[in-house]
């Protein structure tokens, strides 16, 4: 019962903070886990789990890492569950320490910062977007919901095990981006628009939240503006496909 | 109580496609249905809703259009509710009349096909950016969620209420492709990478689902497969966010 104890203790943002783990939940993300390198403390099967082939290939593969899996029953297993459609798995890991001093950027690069993100599916989604475009990091700034929170690491499909996803704080940032020559744009419905203007070889794109936009604190620090015209003045973007839409424009 | 018992049957596919109705819940939804030419049957108020100024004028223009309004008890309007934080209001309104007879499209002209899409947030989502970069009409083809599904309307934001969505079987879209000279490409993997080729002058776009890819009657009329480039194979972009990259790269 220790390892169940621990996933729903894990639902809180402080107890994943303090104890630096975070739980996958559903047959993609574990299978996603197991395939990386991130350590897996543990995994929990639901009584009831439909045994389908894919399920057995991927205990066999937790198996094989020798990782405890314990079977509990369905009630249980629903208690630390965070979906609307429970797929019986879960496996608990350890965040993994990521430090900007260990960032090695090559000539051209991309750095996205999340600037107060609230959706947990909208985060997970821009950061499998951040890998699949070639950026070197994605830093979640204050006021950014958790990137080890279980929807955001659902939505991301693996992205979190091998992307270099991390929390920062704006003066973190500030060191990195002097040291290493990195120009912050921001993106922003009344900026320049986007393909008017090259890109810097080292750029950090900061998107903001839907509703109220960048925060002071991102502006302040922008040098440029940019936007993505659409149709209408009314319709705006969902914040991920914006995202998408500037980082495959600036992909290096 | 009359109001309540209807939208609790409207949860159900079948209930909205009999009755042409469907259910708009939240602030925002609401707002941007009663903004809209839709007729609006009815809404619903939580007594427990708080009077924020945003819900107090939402009221009063929901009274000017002659809606009538029940206030119901918590529980009830959560049994109607279908999201995880309701805000205590939910409108039902008319499924607008379309046929694909009544569109009008430009020399230039851009549609949108959903190929067995199941996500309700992505296909809202998708809407969403269709109506913002210019889009006629978007086809929801068979296998694809309901369109007036509120999880679906939610994520819109709107954009049902003025953007030509609605669904079409193959042989609608056949006979509307052929008389107005639409060439119709598919979004796929292993097409040619977007950007190499320029589109015609009215592009039927057919996006399919992230894991099985597009379905035979999709393939079958695509004359050209187009592609996005991301720097890991192994990386695969989220449905909305690969249509929005490709229809912000496609707009008229």
């Amino acid at each position: 019962m220790k390892l169940l104890s621990l996933a729903r203790d894990l639902q809180r943002r402080k107890a994943r903070e303090r104890q630096h783990l975070f739980v996958a939940e559903g047959i993609r993300a574990v299978e996603e886990l197991a395939a990386s390198p991130v350590r897996i403390v543990g995994a929990l099967l639901s009584a009831t789990a439909t045994d389908s082939a894919r399920l057995l290939v991927l205990r066999e593969r937790l198996r094989q890492r020798a990782v405890p899996i314990e079977e509990i029953p369905e009630r249980d297993f629903l208690s630390a569950s965070d979906t609307e459609s429970p797929q019986g798995i879960l496996a608990i890991g350890e965040v993994p320490l990521r430090s900007l001093s260990s960032v090695v950027l090559p000539r051209e690069a991309r750095v996205l910062l999340l600037d107060a993100l609230q959706d947990p599916g909208n985060v997970g989604t821009i950061l499998r977007t951040a890998a699949a475009f070639g950026v070197s990091c994605t830093l979640a700034m204050p006021g950014t919901v958790d990137l080890w929170n279980a929807k955001v690491v659902r939505a991301a499909m693996g992205a979190h095990f091998h992307h270099h996803a991390a929390s920062a704080s704006w003066s973190d940032v500030d060191a990195f981006v002097a040291s290493q020559d990195i120009a912050m744009w921001g993106a922003d419905g009344l900026g320049e628009q986007v393909g008017r203007r090259q890109p810097p070889a080292r750029l950090a794109l900061i998107v903001g939240n839907e509703g109220s936009g960048l925060t002071a604190e991102a502006r302040s620090r922008s040098v440029h503006f940019v936007s993505i015209p659409t149709a209408t003045a009314v319709e705006s973007l969902n914040v991920a496909v914006a995202t998408g839409i500037l980082l495959h424009h600036f992909r290096p």
